[in-house]
């Protein structure tokens, strides 16, 4: 697959382009992406895929072969060539803001903002979108499910639940941002300098023909690594063969079963071989709810695996990110822009967020207002990250990231972090703000023959 | 990110390779794809993603920057150099039977079957897991989504919703194979010669000052393609506009509001122009039930975008398909393998399975059998795809797994194919395969002091 392909984009985004080309329509527009409303069960979402955005931004180009398929497209029958000339040396030559990945964001705020010709801000939506929504979905999960986990490690064990490959890569990268341990994913580890977990699956215990014997040789091969597999039979009789074998292993998984009952079982089959040092690990259709639950029956594991909620969420499986125009500048004049149908209101104007603390640190509030109003005390979240299609801030570890995501979660309130409830974070937008979306209500009515859908 | 790595798998796959190489455990092992149970609301799947399964197999390869990542792993501290030096020849050599993208696919019945040296079949298990899955999700939403619209057209909009861009490209594909007419994408219409649909968003209404000179400009650049969308402040007065100009678009897009009664008040200003040919289109947040209760409440519309539910189904987000060692052949030797913990029964042994229908070609039941069972009349599913490594079957356009799917799909009962009420298709297991697993449990039990969770 062309990885930085200008095709990974809408058809209609294409065809917006052309239009704009051959009608003679120069305009600079500012595109902002942000969520108008939380997904089911969520406090706060955990900003993620910026990197991968950046990266996309700066490599995106149209080959002479992609052009060729869209000359031949029916949809282009009177499009002058022009616009192919255009593609052909196409670059993203636009200015972007964001917050930097491993921000707490909330509905209505810009995680990012680009100002652009807007051909070229139009043509990278689908690809802004789909990246970042998808990370941000994932960090936002991780992060409830690290908190469920009350500071025991989580691994994320999606590789195979993933949406393809590079989903599995992405879904990693993000669950580590949310603040899991590490990764079952190889490549991820390669690729993100993540750590690597995972020694045995059943199929280890059931190629071999007796299951003692498929750990006695597991360990000679790992004997300082091993993490032997309990339930591909019975979990009792598999940890008493381990016992007897008198070959301490580095860990022991429970895959299935009762977890909470059988992990205390184990932990005292452990301790009274005198192996207090073996760990235990649980995986199995984990989530932060069975997590939460797990501990509080006093399950007694050292670790979580958690694979298919981590890489498709069941709560909440899309996050309804959404990339929208805010501002045109054209012929030296500049007008917000805003969608007015009812219920889906946008905001018109470039934005900025600013985050309010206690004088602890605490999160208190945010307020969302245009770029030039004085900040007032707050802390804005936007930063500048590419100037003229060129980045301006280094590439960020994705452990970096993490730190950030877990200081800023230390920073909120108690009441916003808990997993069983929803509360709302005050986000309110300054009068400015709420003004100029009453000026573009107006010249829209001025324009139109206004009628409500009742009439 | 290199596509066909061998690193694109769970480290416990790699741990297991080293550890069959070093304890010389030499084996040919049989391994089967399937889901245990259907996910809620689904009385089927369609097969899909064996077409990228396959490719993956025939070009994995591990390169010496990746051989060298795995050798400074703390987890293989202990494993000789053997293990390198297998991975940088590493082939896929084994066979591979499967069902052909398009088919019906029921709860037990293996989608796929490898036959190979263990430790590569193990190494391939999280790419085929990860593309199969996620792909024969999406066909089984998008077959749902077909069914609904009673014979108009679905076209894919889910490139902003998916998991990231290859995602994007996996579900267009899969969705098409499900039924789908077309989809957004353009990169998914280039490389797999799907239609390609779409032509303007809100924001190129937006970007102009006025809605009726917006829509002017677009018909400028696309006389006989523009899809005007009439939702940006007010549908009914973006129609006025539209047939006030006396040009006549392709069609109009409704992306908001009352779908149902917009769209019979649209067709009728149409027609009133004399405009029985343009077509109306609708999109925003749909799916099988919105789309089967649209049409019951009469909405005049002529096609569907279906984006978020075809790319991340909401009401079955994962598919818990699984990938179960079944057979070992060893030092001559065959027997089955399967796991038995409660709840997770595998039947042992390689299987085919076969498909009975009436006289009159409609579906009846299957039957799941050994492979070297009797046919007895029914249709085997399973065919060769692959002999050693190498395909034995040319690559299938997805136009032919798309025509297969609505062929499959035209046979099975209308009870099967309702979308608000499940019914289960009648799977059968012949007796030898009970006795088989009944075998497997007998010799477990006798190496093994069995207790009971209960105990």
């Amino acid at each position: 697959m062309p990885e930085h392909s200008g095709l990974l984009t809408d058809l209609y985004e294409l065809t917006m382009a052309a239009g704009y080309l051959q009608t003679g329509f120069d305009a600079r527009a500012t595109f902002e992406l942000f969520v108008r409303h939380l997904p089911p069960h969520r406090n706060y979402l955990v900003a993620a895929g910026l990197e991968q955005g950046l990266e996309f931004l700066e490599n995106v180009r149209f080959s002479s072969k992609e052009i060729d398929y869209l000359r031949h497209h029916p949809v282009f029958r009177h499009i002058r060539d022009e616009f192919y000339d255009y593609l052909s040396t196409f670059r993203f030559t636009g200015d972007v803001w964001a917050m930097p990945e491993g921000s707490l964001v909330f509905p209505g705020e810009p995680m990012l903002r680009i100002v652009a010709p807007i051909i070229e801000g139009q043509i990278m939506e689908t690809y802004l979108l789909s990246t970042l929504s998808y990370q941000t979905m994932i960090a936002s999960k991780a992060a409830r499910v690290v908190t469920a986990a009350q500071g025991r490690q989580i691994v994320d064990f999606g590789a195979r639940r993933a949406h393809g490959s590079q989903a599995s890569l992405l879904a990693a990268r993000a669950a580590s941002i949310g603040g899991c341990e590490g990764t079952s994913n190889v490549l991820a580890g390669q690729q993100f300098g993540m750590t690597t977990y995972g020694t045995q699956a059943h199929s280890w215990v059931m190629a071999h023909e007796d299951e003692a014997v498929a750990f006695a040789k597991f360990l000679d091969a790992f004997p300082d690594a091993a993490v032997l597999l309990l339930d591909t039979y019975d979990v009792r009789s598999a940890i008493k063969k381990i016992i007897a074998m008198k070959r301490k292993p580095a860990g022991v998984r429970l895959d299935s079963g009762d977890l909470a009952k059988d992990s205390r079982w184990v932990r005292r089959e452990l301790d009274r071989a005198g192996w207090n040092d073996v760990k235990i690990f649980a995986s199995g259709d984990l989530d932060e709810t069975r997590i939460a639950a797990l501990l509080k029956k006093g399950a007694a594991i050292d670790a979580f695996g958690v694979g298919t909620a981590l890489a498709t969420p069941g709560d909440a499986p899309h996050l309804n990110l959404v990339y929208k125009l805010v501002k045109i500048e054209r012929d030296g004049e500049a007008r917000g822009a805003a969608k007015l149908t009812e219920a889906k209101v946008t905001y018109p104007g470039r934005k900025q967020v600013f985050r309010y603390s206690t004088p602890k640190g605490e999160y208190l509030r945010d307020k969302i207002a245009l770029d030039d109003e004085p900040a007032a005390g707050g802390e804005p979240l936007l930063i500048e990250v590419m100037r003229g299609g060129k980045r301006t801030v280094p590439q960020v570890p994705v452990s970096d990231s993490r730190a950030l995501c877990l200081a800023n979660l230390a920073r909120l309130p108690q009441k916003y972090r808990q997993i069983n409830r929803t509360a709302e974070y005050p986000v309110i937008y300054t009068t400015d703000l709420e003004s100029m979306l009453e000026k573009v209500r107006k010249r829209v009515r001025g324009s139109a023959t206004r009628q409500s859908h009742g009439d």
